[in-house]
């Protein structure tokens, strides 16, 4: 076999065989086929397409380069969550001790904020003390004993990942529904799991701002994710408009507390309530994702869940006392606060989650390329949310950096991102559409709750 | 500017600004822009195609990498062929002594044989004693005093395509017309002509094998190199079969002689006085095509095309003396010869360029990768070609190789090479078609005189 005829063949329009795919991926993670021939078979890839029998050989090629976790010796299936990126996208910290208070064990690897989107390990990490780069022996050990583990991504997961998704951030070759499956899949089939919950953003803060680009790659991933024998299943949910009313690490761990408490913003804990509930399920300990809606909402109620979280904190090295009291952590950072202008009143009808984000990382809360330094304090943190009313001199937003010198035009680009109306407007819905390998719970195809998409 | 944004916005389709096409050959050609990033972007430009406006600043670009010849102080205007390869294809070695008998100054630089076509190179250094590697003083020299030059690419002529044929040769990006034009043309333009002969080739032996493809190479060569203010003629040419009898680096050198004599393969010495008619006319030294045709035919009968050849040897550090008397080289290969069998008896109706040329490379005469060794007595003789009458027993073609044991077996492939008829069948045109900037001197476009392309 030979890369440049394989090139060509993709080139040209062809689906490649299993043997072909696997010798190029197997070949670049050796160094036989070197970046500049994997760049130009990712280009060819993305502009001529690949079939789904060619993803799901992706997968396989890039989950069999690294270490696949057993946990055959675990009598309930093993299940895990992943979301597709967001802003304010704190649903791991909310639904993780959430389905581990109801016994789901979880080995959940997660990642760091990259470009718009916020990451749960610098959240996580934003605790003091709390530790993600556990060693495999440690996560099995973690996953017998407490049932929930929160970690990074390590060298020996999926490494043909790490590899090309490097080669495609520089190559223009990310945002492809066949690449993004199988990265998404090969690491979270690494974690040798049996069931996944996928939370596919739609919106101006998701990687998807396209209904029908988001309902592909749901498709994709649950296409793929069954083929290799896991349950999978897929909810379309709402990025238009950031998740709750924090963006930031510290913030949103903050937030994710609130909503354990039962008091934290209503989408955040509809939607982890929801997740926990699919993931229950296929955990096999309730009968239905309602029955484990039902039981997620009796231990956030019991505060069974906060508790868990403080377990998990505790298990990764962090201090369990700020779970329970998170003014122990001492901020150091004062709010700035944004205020109503006195011409408006009325309603907040929208806020838009892509522009927050990019305020956000000129605060220091995320990073624009690997390298850079992110500040777990900083942040925005918004008073009002679409379908609140809005009086002249009240609180609009606030916002936490030590990066700018200029706090007037913060306040103003925070502003510029709400749009207000005279009239009252529903909350936005969070829940769009449920996917299982037998179709969408909704018929319409063209059915899109988001506006403005 | 950023070599992502620029791949990106090419990958969906758009047309790139003569700037964006600058800063990605420029950073390349400087080391900037790594190899990944070009093989992206020639990928992605192949799917998207490329405008005429894109692959001339592509030209510009990569004739700007290096040095540009200047003949301003030569009084007539100075012009040079190219051929775009194929197989027996000695034209450059008959053609140049004849418009450089007639007064042409020819800077010729050319190229190794690679793939499954020949090389100009190669067949003049076996030559003995030839040089082809002349430094650009000499070239200056040479063309002020012979008149005519023929050599090899130096590292300060388009550094930038040596550069991206190498990549795109390992990337599968080779065969697309855009890039093939900024090739050709970038060196041509480097040498400081006023105008340019193309011998564009069409069928199996040829880069081109569709009728369709090769005209629309020719078309943008001719509107590329008119744009640069170099008249530009191409030539529609026939290689479906192998210019005249012999494929080989040596046995080229002796049929170029026999021509020059007056008594070569017609075929060979029609397209010579063709082209060479074109390019007397260019550089201004007869009124018209056909006036600058019946100089060349003067030049072949006087003898004093023959003599140029020696010349030219001469002035590049050959043994003249083999020119006037081919036997003198030694050869220390026997002939090997391939009969018509005795049940064979009729014409030849067709012979296969290309699997000449890959038998011939079995026997030493090419290279299928840039390092590979030739053997310049190696090759084939056809001693019948389309149109000639073969009887049982007759020599149908020799062979010549060291490279062997099984010469049983090179017979039957060279046999099988050649298609028979009980009825007489015409001799195939070599020329086809004459475009120049007004068009196309044939009004049908689909016009196509090569049998089974």
């Amino acid at each position: 076999m030979d890369a440049i005829q394989i090139i060509k063949k993709k080139r040209e329009g062809s689906e490649l065989s299993s043997a072909e795919i696997q010798y190029l991926i197997e070949g670049y993670t050796a160094g036989r086929i070197p970046d500049y021939q994997m760049a130009a078979f990712l280009m060819a890839a993305q502009l001529r397409g690949m079939a789904l029998n060619e993803t799901i050989t992706l997968t396989q090629c890039m989950l069999n380069s690294g270490r696949i976790l057993d946990f055959s010796a675990i009598s309930t299936p093993v299940v895990d969550k992943h979301s597709t990126g967001g802003v304010g996208d704190k649903i791991s910290l909310v639904l993780t001790p959430i389905v581990g208070a109801c016994g789901v064990r979880v080995p959940m690897i997660s990642g760091r904020a990259l470009g718009h989107t916020g990451g749960t390990l610098d959240k996580l990490e934003s605790i003091p003390g709390f530790r993600t780069n556990l060693q495999i022996h440690d996560i099995y050990r973690q996953i017998r004993g407490l049932g929930v583990a929160m970690i990074g991504a390590t060298k020996e997961i999926a490494p043909a990942d790490r590899q090309l998704y490097a080669l495609r951030d520089v190559t223009a070759s990310v945002d492809f529904i066949p690449f993004i499956t199988a990265s998404i899949l090969s690491k979270k089939l690494a974690e040798g799991i049996d069931g996944l919950v996928l939370d596919v953003k739609l919106g101006r803060g998701a990687f998807m701002r396209k209904n029908e680009e988001a309902r592909e790659l749901a498709e994709t991933l649950v296409n793929v994710g069954e083929h290799f024998g896991m349950s999978t299943i897929a909810w379309l949910t709402n990025m238009n408009i950031p998740l709750g009313r924090a963006i930031g690490n510290w913030l949103e761990v903050e937030e994710s507390i609130n909503c354990l408490r039962g008091e934290g913003p209503e989408d955040v804990l509809e939607l982890s309530l929801k997740l926990s509930g699919e993931m229950i399920a296929l955990a096999d300990l309730a009968g239905s994702p309602e029955e484990g809606e039902e039981m997620a909402q009796t231990v956030v109620q019991s505060g069974h869940a906060l508790n868990f979280l403080a377990k998990i904190v505790e298990a990764q090295g962090g201090d369990p006392a700020v779970i329970h009291d998170p003014a122990l952590r001492m901020r150091t950072l004062e709010p700035q606060t944004v205020t109503v202008p006195l011409d408006i009143s009325g309603y907040v009808s929208d806020v838009d989650a892509f522009t927050l984000a990019e305020i956000g990382n000129s605060l220091g809360v995320g990073r624009l390329v690997i390298d850079d330094k992110i500040d777990p304090e900083a942040g925005i943190v918004l008073h009002l949310r679409p379908g609140e009313r809005a009086t002249p001199g009240q609180p609009l937003a606030s916002f936490y950096t030590r990066k700018t010198d200029q706090p007037e035009q913060v306040a103003h680009s925070i502003f510029d991102a709400f749009t207000f109306s005279k009239k009252p407007v529903d909350k936005p819905n969070i829940l769009i559409d449920r996917l299982t390998f037998e179709g969408w719970a909704s018929n319409s195809r063209e059915h899109n709750l988001i506006s403005q998409s």
